[in-house]
């Protein structure tokens, strides 16, 4: 089975996401909005229990932390995904370290930069049209993460939550 | 805001209900299959703390259980909602009657008979027709409940989940 990890943010940056995604993300109705900590990854149901137990000691160790978001940004000329930056920090990146080393899968497929996904899939014009009027928007948001989420794919490409893991509480 | 509380089955289970669901329930995208213990409720952020902290007490209390899916049967004529129909257990009676009492809200909408909807918002020809051929199917599934998921209901009407509470471990 395939699983990922990522925090869903406020309902409130959320609603704001799921505006644009509604409009310009063809898997808005798979997963809501979101940061990946760890992309699709496959494991045993054995592993999972592993995997978990780790997860729960990472959780243990961290505190809960401030995110910023405070523009709109694009992976282009890379893929054409527009997304909420969110501010690297710390706390992000350690997330993110500790969940590809020791007993996780090590690969990764891009440099982690932390980010909501609001659009993609976008055909070179509407991709130029789209992203010309969004990097222009103010956004600011703030929020407190003080917890991520283990979530499995379905055969349909939407995604179910498995487990909840709150900062410092495992 | 609005919160639920909910059983997701197994992968099987939610691939298999979500073939029904493509086709015949146009809430298909707003939240995974699902047993739902206690319909969408309003709490404020602080009743939230309370409520998960009784949520923490009724998951530790409880121990997995077997649930079985056999029928496949229909609210009609309350409503023309078709579901997967769980046989009826102690356990799941308990812990939906756990969250109507004490600090839980108490309204129930409804006897308690779970389910996982299948179908719902047909007009009548279409309900006739589909209820007609999908009561003759043979379901059979088991499986293991080992936790509930506390849910918020975003702008657009979809589902995030707030957090997971797994039996004798909160």
């Amino acid at each position: 089975m395939k699983y990922g990890i990522a925090i869903f943010p406020s309902k409130e940056i959320q609603d704001e996401a799921n505006g644009y995604r509604k409009r310009y993300d063809p898997r808005y109705s798979q997963i809501p909005p979101h940061i990946t900590l760890k992309s699709a990854f496959t494991m045993s149901e054995t592993d999972r229990d592993t995997i978990v137990d780790e997860l729960k000691k990472i959780a243990n160790e961290s505190k809960p932390f401030d995110i910023h978001i405070t523009k709109v940004r694009s992976f282009a000329p890379v893929t054409n995904t527009i997304f909420l930056k969110v501010e690297p920090c710390e706390e992000l990146s350690t997330l993110h370290e500790k969940m590809h080393t020791g007993k996780f899968t090590v690969e990764r497929e891009h440099p982690f930069v932390p980010h909501i996904t609001i659009a993609q899939d976008l055909d070179d014009d509407e991709f130029s049209d789209i992203y010309g009027s969004l990097q222009m928007k103010q956004v600011q948001f703030e929020d407190i993460v003080d917890r991520f989420q283990l979530c499995y794919e379905l055969e349909n490409g939407s995604w179910t939550v498995y487990e909840t893991f709150v900062f410092g509480q495992e």
